[in-house]
């Protein structure tokens, strides 16, 4: 699929579309206005008749894929109306579709923010004494509210297909937080590393057009390492001096993985070098528990995670 | 269709999939390598095999969606191999693969860079003397190979479908100054704005997924702007003085139709601000012009360009 | 009144109203959430229709001024509830409120931008031939529309008395930009300048709570000063040689009553040192003419406006 | 209350206003000096006197919001007075007012920077020894000269209803100060935060109309946290091995209930990301006390403040 732009300014895609049987459907019949209003929640379809205040769309006008304009160019001899004139008025329609759309994401990031920021404080509160389940319990709550944030998300996204590049920088960084916090609970309850398909799965996008970019999830497992050495710390503080150990191991395993990678990403990359400082921390812990006699010699790491295991 | 990426994890999830009936499908078959190469122009199959010196591609691996592993995976046990390292063998040659991809864009973008570097060398010379037809035909020339640069383009681009704006950084520079040599030969020759569709059809993307952003396009008609004033000056200064007026005209109702655009592209509104000064001089030289008696009299700005007005 | 941050934390603010007729109604009639609600256009009903969605709001409470924890209070003992907790709360509710309040100024900004875009494109119009009746017709006919926002704008701030400055930065550059539009027309019109009360009753702020900022004014008057040389170098271009003049007058009294102010405002003093350069152009453009014998001897200059006096 | 300009402007809009049956009202019977002055407390007749000394106000003149030339032209002619002048006559007068009141505020933050440095100088001995109550006595003695100050401000700024936030930034960064000195007392004394309330009931603002800022007052407690983690290390130097573990749980609360807030000011959201790093230091501090077996096993932490526990 070719970036949306192009369906707008060229009616023409549609006759490009290599599916004969689409050509008979009536055209945009999936991403037509109406149909974006009613399947959008209330918040969108307001917003959206705000903007129509302003500009009159036809029914069969998608978020920013198609112009009215150009159906009536077929219709009016072209000469009639300047060209250029006639090309900034579609543009303008264009930006200011690309603009709602912008608007859209930014309300739905802002509620995935805020949640964010729930789990955050919450767990945040496995420094002060052992993880339990209810704390993970209250955590995991409120995945299902980012879960369906993103299936927002995908929806407005779903209007624009091949453009989620394109507007991907409105929602990387927050994405990141979510995914470093995903993993941190993941490692808590099950001591391994949430896996891009797993975080996908706890974020309902599995079976979506909408997808967790790699670097995205990379830069996220890079947050959460930033936080074990601090959880380190303050277990071994609380006594268990078998933290150091797992997390150790858990780490060691994680920083080898990413040294396989070529990371062109220059914040990716950044990132990954921080983990470096988080390892040697930990090594650090492990040695000042070791050196005092007061690690365990226990070496089996078992499945039930790391808030059963000490 | 869903950014690649997904391609690379999904085809590895899709042999993850417990459910066998998708393991009986043809795997990969839209996408696999030999398609890509056959369809490819000479030039670029070998530089594709150039790239394959450096790592093997299986025959039915795509360019950057596909990983052998996923495939040796569907005749093994999941549980031999820890998931943790599966999982960032597969981001390494995912990230390897779009290493590789962003090489071939790079390599497309610097021949683009380099015929766009002799265009403009041809194209300074009308500050000098009046445009001659010659002048505009050597540029024209040059215009067909950009024409095939931007075919192999959209041709190492038709292999991640949806990426489009993924690698936009990668070539966007380059484009924008490539429209506005366009932008400037068309106007030396007709006296109008090239449009939208125009440049995509000097570039021969009128018909390909692979489209000219429209931000691209007018950050190249800014481009072209900054040029008009200079234009100007050296043509009062060899004689023509009727130039300012038509310049002013043209550059005023292109003024005008930006202003209409709700512009939230931080670098396309700081260039368009600089059109504002653009337009000031033209206007400044068109007064001197004016109070000294020298401008002519005349209205008339016919469809003939300006080469062939003074 | 004092701060509005004031009245949430501390119910005691209701008592101190020195009013007794005020403290038999019932609380916060004024403000309450359901006026709020019905008094806005449903944008903005939804939208805090969704921010409820995340926070029950009691019946009472006002937009960004009360907090049903400190209501609840008085009827639990204050010990059962950690204070710092408590107190915590009741900020996030107060910060998130002010959140909420800065979208509904922020999406009012962005529709008073949109217009201003509209009426700034037409006005340019002016540079290319002398204004007509229409022109400033069409201006004016956008001016309604922005009254309405600033009607809205004053709607949404009257939520929280008092707080005015609080979210000044929001909308101040939008309305200087506006500033300057009236007061070009303005001057267009009948060649003085735009008072600060007619800016007020123009966009109808003169009866309001809400008012135009001093500053602001004196900024935008600034702006419309610096599209003055333009225009008077596009006016002796087609032919007006008394137009130096009577801008000339214009900006000398301009100029010499800002000189009279005591400017600590760090930007709008830059903005007025820009002033003399306007000054400047126009007294060289008026140089020109006079020097050539192109200016008329005329030295009448009416009520009857710009448009009408050359 | 809308801004006070408003009021000046307006004023004398009434008496510039050609409708003559406006003229025969009694002249600002709304906003007229004589009601206002009679309910300000003494204190404030008192500055306002010595303000005068530096510019005779007419009897009738408030600080920010009159003109005396308003009241002259009630007799003159509108026409015989240019509107441009006239208007920025009255704009010198408001920004010459406006500039006084700016020099009041500025002489009583210079006065609350020279106590509040008195009190820092103090309270850095407790980096030295263990605090002592003498000195937490020092240190109160100077809250009262303090608490003076912060009424001389709040009597200033009642002279302009409605404009705390248009001078805000004048007492801000002093404000944020003092609260960061006070917490630190009221922690040292009770081990607990000081609350936004019992700040404003130590500034003598709980009864004013002059409030404490909620964002200044957060500043000010994140700038109390980057005290601490100093604090730690001088105690346990000094042979006070509980404190971490105190000032741990404290500070792990606080860090807890700002991760509540939404930020969406940039300062204070850098400076709360910087209290992860103080908790960070004395986590590890507490881990250094603890891994050495220095640390008490007490876990009893009671309301008697820091410096009675140890």
């Amino acid at each position: 699929m070719r970036p949306a732009f192009r369906n707008a300014y060229f009616n023409l895609s549609r006759s490009l579309n290599p599916n004969p049987t689409k050509l008979s459907l009536p055209p945009f019949s999936l991403h037509t206005f109406p149909t974006f209003s009613t399947s959008l929640p209330p918040t969108f379809r307001t917003f959206r008749l705000t903007a129509e205040t302003f500009r009159p769309l036809s029914p069969s006008r998608t978020c920013c894929s198609y112009s009215p304009m150009a159906e009536g160019e077929a219709h009016a001899p072209p000469t009639s109306f300047p060209s250029l004139e006639k090309q900034f008025e579609v543009f303008r329609v264009q930006l200011e579709d690309s603009g709602i759309l912008r608007e859209h994401i930014r309300a739905v990031v802002m509620e995935i923010e805020s949640t964010t920021r729930l789990i955050h404080a919450n767990l945040l509160l496995v420094h002060q004494s052992r993880p339990t389940p209810e704390l993970l319990e209250k955590a995991k709550a409120q995945v299902g509210v980012l879960k369906d944030l993103y299936n927002k998300l995908a929806v407005v996204l779903s209007e624009c297909p091949g453009q989620y590049y394109r507007y991907h920088g409105d929602w990387r960084s927050e994405t990141q937080t979510v995914v470093s916090l995903l993993a941190f609970m993941h490692w808590l309850e099950t001591g391994t590393l949430l896996l891009h398909s797993e975080a996908e799965e706890m974020l309902g996008l599995n079976n979506s057009e909408f997808g967790l970019d790699i670097e995205d999830y990379l830069v996220g497992i890079c947050f959460m390492s930033n936080e074990l050495p601090r959880y380190v710390v303050n277990q071994v503080t609380a006594g268990d001096y078998d933290c150091p150990r797992k997390v150790l191991k858990f780490l060691t395993d994680l920083h080898a993985a990413f040294r396989m990678l070529n990371l062109r990403n220059d914040f990716l990359r950044k990132k990954f070098d921080g983990m470096k400082y988080d390892l040697r921390r930990v090594e650090e812990v492990y040695y000042d528990v070791k050196i005092r006699g007061l690690a365990t010699t226990s070496d089996a790491i078992g499945e039930q995670g790391i808030e059963g295991q000490s």
